[in-house]
């Protein structure tokens, strides 16, 4: 079965909408957050894990996975499904972000962006055709074109330029990019320029993708700045595809964006937070190493129904913690990981109610306690 | 139900036998290798992941325990089993050998020993009477007199010495002990000296314990050193109670020890080495982060039932081991306490059957290959 996207329910008080993506790989229930597997897993848990915890698609780093083990080692092993033992759907990033936010001496041409490997300092040209290529050797069912993810602040000319390249490369990557293999989308750049977000989804559409993504956010931004810029270009987008933007986010962020019209979301904060000891309640959120906690017998979150909350106390946590143990961090992860695909739930089940008005109300009054 | 051992069945070709613990907690077969949970953890793994690798005690130490989170704060939650969301039994350590190997500034006096805590460096008395109380607040099933661990190599006089020490707060440990906790056990000392060993399992035996521990091997001894010590010492304690080595083993010590008539091991083997990325194969060891995996898609041990290799290849956990990822450890730990709880179960069924020669063989001769 090929890639498609349809429209289930839309809400009639917001541009909030329920969809489902068909993959070769299964269905993928929107609004969906899609928890980051930057090295083939997401970090300390099983996909068994992820299954019970309702996660439907990852995400995997290209960039991360092209220089260890290799996309030719997991090419050669029957693809990144097989090699890390999950049979759900995975959306690949193009290896872009990272190279420009972890790999050193990077020179960007018309052609591609040469960067050193933050591994072993060892030299790679990463181009549209090459970060086609390895999603597709990946195995991947959603892949993402390669994009210059313009930094923030910068001026409308930096701006406009890294629009032009990354428009550019758009069209490489159609071009290069098998029918037949997973989907491509494109992804819409233009800093916080109204006029540049508005001429990137007019090009992008016109070579026309499986699906349409908001670059170059959460990179330093304010948080208005993000949701306005959002709020602008999301309507611009084609109604009929998927609409996904990256590297949002936070729970408050992700309930304003979905309201907004967005389908999909790729985050590491539920993981990485997990394992840093930041753990999310209805209130918001708690750090697990306050003193408060040392003795306190009970879970996380009362009433949460997620394996840590069920089994163990925060004193428990607080200890495996503190004591640096490989467990804490297991137990914390999945905790975030059912807080934000709970989230996410209810917001679906609130669109198909035709009550999400009345979710986000909720959702808002809770924090304010 | 308070504490028994009954022998099941005794081997008519060596001094194997084959048990059973009862504790308050539930039962053991023995011979048993018990998993080390360190720090109310057995790093990685919950405990519904130990139960289902047929783990069916794990020790704590009681070290690590009263320096962190502190054993008042065990004990207000409810004790050890609860606080870490374990139901079977648990043994102590009487924090004695830790002092000896972590602890700064130690300071020995018959009262007890002063120490310098590794984690902030404040100062602690460790006395018999201290070691028990620790223990029984935590609510062991098996619990460990406090015992000075003779290091090797030490001349007869210092050995002899410390003998006399152990001896001393073994009587003291008894006299604190309460009845109606947990079970306590003494534990021989002696060095490499068989008139010493011999004169500390009669004073221990005086003393009368539940069972009767092997202390101070593995700490440097060449392997022939600890068996010779081990044969000799074994046969002298009272065939009715359990016989414990403590700190040992590989799998080849462990075959070796049972055929001696051991029934209880404790061992960082299996969960350390897992860590450091050495795995148990029936032929031996491997070691994951050799290039030669880098794409091989066998797993660990070809048949084997464990979850790791029936989910994973060689080369995805090379890959994982290589990236220092969580999952790792965990994969690498589920399949080592797979192999040594599998090793000791096969152990177990060989000294019901009459066939343990006949195992021992088999076992090296899969070694041989």
């Amino acid at each position: 079965m090929t890639f498609s996207f349809e429209i289930i329910h839309r809400s009639s008080e917001s541009h909030a909408r329920l969809g489902k993506i068909h993959t070769p790989h299964g269905c993928v229930e929107t609004p969906v957050l899609i928890p980051v597997g930057t090295q083939a897993t997401v970090k300390s848990l099983t996909p068994e894990e992820l299954c019970s915890l309702g996660v439907q698609i990852i995400l995997g780093n290209t960039y991360h996975l092209y220089l260890r083990p290799g996309h030719d080692v997991i090419g050669k092993l029957g693809g990144l499904h097989r090699f890390m033992h999950w049979d759900r759907p995975i959306l690949t990033d193009s290896g872009g972000y990272q190279v420009f936010s972890l790999a050193k001496l990077r020179k960007i041409s018309d052609e591609g962006v040469t960067f050193q490997s933050h591994l072993d300092g060892s030299s790679h040209l990463l181009t549209p055709e090459k970060a086609i290529e390895i999603q597709e050797v990946l195995g991947s069912d959603i892949m993402m074109c390669l994009d210059e993810c313009t930094p923030y602040p910068a001026t409308h000319a930096v701006c406009q330029a890294s629009l032009e390249l990354s428009i550019a490369w758009a069209k490489r990557c159609k071009e290069s990019h098998h029918a037949d293999r997973g989907a491509l989308f494109g992804i819409v750049q233009g800093g916080m320029f109204q006029d540049l977000r508005a001429q990137g989804v007019s090009a992008l559409t016109d070579i026309g993708f499986d699906g349409y993504a908001l670059g170059g956010l959460s990179v330093g931004e304010p948080k208005a700045a993000m949701l306005d810029i959002s709020a602008f270009t999301l309507p611009l987008l084609p109604s009929s595809f998927p609409r996904y933007v990256m590297g949002v986010g936070a729970p408050e962020d992700l309930v304003e964006l979905v309201s907004l019209g967005t389908d999909m979301f790729d985050c590491v904060i539920p993981t990485r937070n997990a394992r840093n000891g930041q753990l999310f309640v209805s209130a918001g959120t708690i750090n697990i190493c306050n003193a408060q906690y040392r003795d306190d017998e009970g879970p996380i979150e009362e009433g949460c129904s997620c394996y840590t909350c069920r089994s163990y106390s925060r004193a428990y946590l607080r200890h495996l913690f503190m004591a640096k143990e490989l467990l804490a961090y297991r137990l914390n992860t999945i905790h975030n990981i059912h807080y934000f695909m709970t989230l996410m739930s209810k917001m679906r089940e609130a669109i198909r109610q035709g009550r999400f008005d009345l979710f986000k109300r909720g959702f808002y009054a809770q924090r304010s306690r």
